[in-house]
């Protein structure tokens, strides 16, 4: 890492040219560290729920100490908000789903959810956030928060389709990623994707605009 | 329940009683070995899989003879149904589902998952079991194991739906329990039974008869 070839991420680099002995008040690269922090979070999140993982834990994973952990979050709760920010913007995509023309808003839908779950670095954070919510009553609240202000809330504001179809839309998409990626049942955890969409785009289609 | 002192349950007197010098032929604390036999097996079918897992494996690590496994589970198959726990008889429910009248397929599985559902007692095994399929992979292993040997193997023999699709049908029951019960997203949370039944019916129907 520190020889010839340089690291690709220069955050990469922090870590190695940390100095301990630095004063603390000096916090080169805090963007990095930050990050550095909530990557190492979601991990810890994601494997041992929210009551599992400490800020302590969490600080160590980092290499950082806990109190730059409070500084930037405050508390766990803060960490875990930061955390499961969601890997997609609600505010982006949500309008260029709902901007498909009406006849493929199904397709489109389910096309968006694949590309992004496919995507392991995205769907991780994704998963995190839904055990948490399974194994804590306070983090499937904060889930709920989410889901229902930024995801669901937005939506409203997009599209005319009912909110309880809306819902039954997201759950379809939730089952399926759950079967595809958490469980890996055949077989859907390898259909192809166009397979899938052709699927499942008229049960999203239906539900958004009937 | 007996008497003042006694304990509530009579069969936890069972292993306090227990002489480990009494002859084989009996077999004292059958609660106990009855666990005892549960426990491995549910090490066993994680690890080894469904088919991997015989019987008689079963009974070696618990220490028992095979006949007393029958005489507990059955089969292979009651063995595996017990550890898991599961709430519900897939081999008395899929028939019962698949022998509705074919243009009320969806209608009848729907209803009998928010039968289950709906009811906390039989609701907590199933989410526990998404639980710690959802944070452990040897726990993933054996729901996988489950649902494809129990539940889609079982459903094969009595219908002649797609698995694809009957794994899309169960997505989307599993979704929107995730957001009844768990997040409790509203209005999800609090629509009438039958209203989700008119909304989601047409999907199953769709996807275990198309």
């Amino acid at each position: 890492m520190t020889g010839g070839a340089a690291p690709r991420d220069p955050a990469q680099r922090d870590p190695a040219r940390r100095d301990p002995a630095a004063p603390r008040g000096r916090r080169p690269g805090p963007t990095e560290t930050r990050e550095k922090i909530l990557a190492e979070a979601r991990d810890l999140f994601a494997e041992k729920g929210y009551d599992g993982a400490s800020l302590r834990a969490i600080a160590r994973a980092a290499g950082v100490d806990p109190a730059l952990v409070h500084h930037f979050f405050g508390n766990k709760e803060g960490v875990f908000i930061e955390a499961m920010r969601f890997p997609v913007d609600p505010s982006v995509v949500l309008p260029r789903i709902m901007s498909a023309p009406r006849d493929r808003l199904g397709e489109t839908m389910v096309r968006t959810f694949l590309d992004v779950w496919g995507d392991e670095d995205r769907r991780a954070p994704m998963l995190a956030m839904l055990r948490s919510a399974m194994t804590n009553e306070r983090a499937a609240a904060l889930l709920r928060e989410f889901v229902t202000v930024a995801l669901f809330g937005r939506a409203r504001q997009v599209t005319e389709a009912p909110p309880l179809g809306i819902q039954a839309a997201a759950g379809q998409m939730i089952g399926l990623m759950m079967l595809r990626y958490v469980l890996r049942v055949e077989p859907m955890a390898s259909v192809p994707e166009d397979e899938l969409i052709e699927l499942v785009a008229p049960t999203i289609q239906r539900y958004l605009t009937s």
